[in-house]
C-alpha cells in the first residue's frame, strides 16, 4: 500500500499533552485543563431546542452546497449589526467548519507550489492543510513589538501568492486594528498577493471590537466559524465570505468535495445567532477568567505575556525558564496537575520557549489552576 | 483575485435539473422527483431521540479526530454481523461523510499527478475531487456486458496508481460479486495499484448481499457512509476502513483537515445502527419501488436497462431515443412533469445517450411517475 509525500503531516504536540492528561485522570488525579482550545459550554439552549423541533418536521437531508439561504441571509445581517458592513448574502458560503473553508479557499485560489504566508506563531493546521494540498506554507516570524502579528515588512519581496492572517489570533489572542489590517491589505494588493482573513474568534473580544477585513476591502476571502463565540465546536459549521465572482466557483467545488455542510448544524447555527443573551453570559466568564489570568500568571512567574485582545488564550514567553517547552509542559502537568500546551505546535522555530494557556473553562477551574501554577513555580524556585 | 486551475470544476448537470424542477413547482406544477439521489426518510426515530438526550447531557464539543470510540467499535461489529468479517475497530475511521473520506484517502495515498482509475459511468465527484487535488482521473468505460462495472482488462497496461470501484454503483445499481472483486483486487496487486472500494450503498441490496472488499483483502481502503441505508444524508457522517499501518497517518491528516466529524451526527449514527426495524421498512419500500420500475420502465419504452442489484437507481440506455440526454430530460420534465437525470454527469463520453431514474421516494410517487412516463412516451410515439 502506497503512502503519499503530502500525507506526511506533523503530529499535534497538544494531542500528546491531552493524552497524558487523560492518563493522569484515569489514574485518579485531578487535572485542570488549560490546554484545550474550545468552550466547555454547549450550543445555546434555544438553538438546541430549535433542532429538536426541526427533527420532528424535516428529514434533514442534503441542503444546497452553499448552505441554507436563511442562514446565509442571517449571517449577512450580522455584518451589519456587528460591523456596519452592508454585505450581499449571496457572497456568504456556509461550510463544514472553518476546516472546510480552508480547503475550499486554498483549492479555489492556489495551484500546486503556490506560496502562502502565515504568521508565526499561528494555528498549526494552516501549515499542514497547505502542505497536504501541495502548497508551500511560508512562515513569517512575527515580533513581540508587533504583538505577534505580521506586518508588511515581514513579507516584503517574498513574492507570496497568498497571505493568511488571524485576528484575534490563536495562540496569542492579539488583534489587528484597522490601520494594521489596511496596511496588510494594501501591501498584498501591491504585491499581487491574495488576502485571507481568519476571523473565527470574532465576538470573543474584550476592550474593543475586532475589525473584519470586509471593512477594508471586498477583494479578499474571510473565514469564520460558529465554533467559538457561538460555542458550537463539535457541530462543524462555519462560513466564508468571498468576492462575488468567486461564489459560483466555490459552489462547484463544494458540491463535489463536501456536498453540503451538516444540515442539523446549520439549523442550530441559524438559531444560535439569536441567542446573544446566553452567548454574552459565556463571554463574561471568559472576560473574568482573562482578568484572573492577567493578574495571576505574572504573579506566578510567567511575566512575559502580551495581553490578549480576544479569544481565550494567553501565549507566554518562557524562554528564560526553559529551552524545552515540551518537557516543561510535561513537568507542569506532572507536578502541578495543570495541562498546558507547549508552543511548538504554533511556532516551530521559537516554540521551544513558549507556552499557551487557555482560559476557556470555568472560573473555578481558572482560580484553582492559577493557585497550582503559583505553587509549582514557587517550589521550582522561579 | 486569483483563480486556480484545479478549482475549475465542471458543474453538476443534475443541479440544473433540480433548479428547473424547483422553478416548475414554484410556478404551481406538480413534479415527481426521480432525479434526487437521497432517501426522503429521516434518520431513524430512536437515533434522533438519542441525540435529544445527548444534547441535554453533553456539550457535544470536538471528538477525537478518528471519531467516537463507541461508534468505531459498533461499526467494526457490523462487519461481523453483515459479512462475517472479523475487523479490528482501530482500523475504522469515522469521517464527515464519504466526501471527507475521499479527500482523506486521496491525500494519504497519492501525490500530485498520480493516476486513479474510475469506472464510467460513475459518481461524478470522484473525477472532480481527484482533479481538485491535482490527481489524474482515468475514466474506464465499462461495458454493458460487464454490467457497467470495470474488469481487469479495462485497465491492463494503464499503470494506474489507484483504482476506485463502487458496488452497488451509482448510477447503475449493479454490484461486483465476489469473483469479480477478487479479480480486480488481484489485478491491482499485480500492477502495484492501490484498491479503493466505495461501499456507500451497502445495505440497500435486493437479491443478494453486497460483497465488501474486506472479505477479499486487507490491503485496501474501504469507504462507506451513513447517508443511504441509514438514511442520514444531511448529517454528513461516514467511515473508512484502512490498513492498520495507515491509521496513524489518516489520524494526523484528519486532525488538521477536519478536526473531527460532526459530534451530533456521530451520536445519531451510533444509535441508527440499532434501528434495523425502521431501516428494513425503508428497504422494503425501495424493493417495492424497484419492482414497479423494472416492470414499468420497459412498458413505457425504456427497455435497455440493467436490473440493479442495489442502491435506488436505474440507469437506462436511451441512445435509440435521443443523442442529447440533457434536452431529453428537459423535455420529460416539461411534458411529463417527471424530473430525471441526464447521464452526462456520470459518463462524459456516452452519457448523452443515457438517463438515471431514482426510486428513492415514496411508492405513490413512483406509481404516478411511471404513469406519466408511459403517457409521455406514448404521446411521443416511441
Amino acid at each position: 500500500m502506497r503512502n503519499s509525500r503530502r500525507g506526511e503531516v506533523d503530529p499535534f504536540i497538544v494531542m500528546d499533552v491531552m493524552e497524558a492528561a487523560r492518563a493522569a485522570e484515569e489514574a485518579g488525579r485531578h487535572i485542570i485543563h488549560m490546554e484545550v482550545g474550545q468552550p466547555s459550554t454547549p450550543a445555546p439552549e434555544a438553538a438546541r431546542n430549535a433542532l429538536v423541533g426541526a427533527m420532528e418536521q424535516d428529514a434533514l437531508g442534503y441542503t444546497v452546497a452553499l448552505g441554507l439561504p436563511a442562514l446565509r441571509k442571517r449571517i449577512a445581517r450580522m455584518y451589519q449589526d456587528w460591523y456596519g458592513v452592508d454585505l450581499d448574502w449571496n457572497r456568504v458560503v456556509v461550510t463544514s467548519g472553518s476546516s472546510a473553508a480552508f480547503i475550499l479557499a486554498f483549492t479555489a485560489l492556489f495551484d500546486q507550489g503556490a506560496r502562502v504566508g502565515i504568521g508565526e506563531p499561528g494555528y498549526p493546521s494552516y501549515r499542514q492543510i497547505l502542505s497536504a494540498l501541495d502548497l508551500v506554507p511560508v512562515g513569517l516570524p512575527a515580533s513581540a513589538e508587533n504583538r505577534l502579528q505580521p506586518v508588511p515588512a515581514d513579507f516584503e519581496g517574498l513574492e507570496l501568492d497568498g497571505l493568511m492572517v488571524a485576528s484575534p489570533a490563536n495562540p496569542s489572542g492579539t488583534m489587528l486594528d484597522r490601520a494594521a489590517m489596511e496596511a496588510l491589505v494594501a501591501a498584498c494588493r501591491a504585491a499581487g498577493t491574495t488576502f485571507i482573513s481568519d476571523e473565527i474568534y470574532h465576538g470573543i473580544e474584550y476592550d474593543k471590537k475586532a475589525v473584519t477585513a470586509l471593512e477594508v476591502t471586498d477583494d479578499c476571502y474571510v473565514i469564520n466559524s460558529f465554533s467559538k463565540y457561538f460555542s458550537m465546536t463539535g457541530w462543524r459549521v462555519g462560513w466564508m465570505v468571498v468576492p462575488p465572482d468567486h461564489v459560483r466557483r466555490i459552489e462547484r467545488i463544494a458540491q463535489n468535495m463536501f456536498i453540503c455542510p451538516p444540515h442539523a448544524s446549520q439549523v442550530v447555527a441559524l438559531h444560535a445567532m439569536d441567542c446573544d443573551g446566553e452567548l454574552q453570559a459565556n463571554l463574561r466568564i471568559y472576560a473574568k477568567n482573562r482578568e484572573l489570568m492577567l493578574e495571576g500568571l505574572p504573579k506566578a512567574g510567567f511575566t512575559r505575556i502580551a495581553p490578549p485582545d480576544g479569544a481565550f488564550f494567553i501565549y507566554a514567553d518562557v524562554s528564560e525558564l526553559t529551552d524545552d517547552s515540551r518537557a516543561f509542559a510535561a513537568e507542569i502537568l506532572e507536578k502541578a496537575g495543570v495541562a498546558v500546551t507547549p508552543g511548538l505546535d504554533f511556532d516551530q522555530a521559537r516554540g521551544a520557549g513558549t507556552l499557551r494557556f487557555s482560559y476557556a473553562r470555568s472560573t473555578a477551574d481558572i482560580e484553582e489552576g492559577l493557585r497550582r501554577l503559583a505553587r509549582f513555580m514557587a517550589e521550582r524556585g522561579a
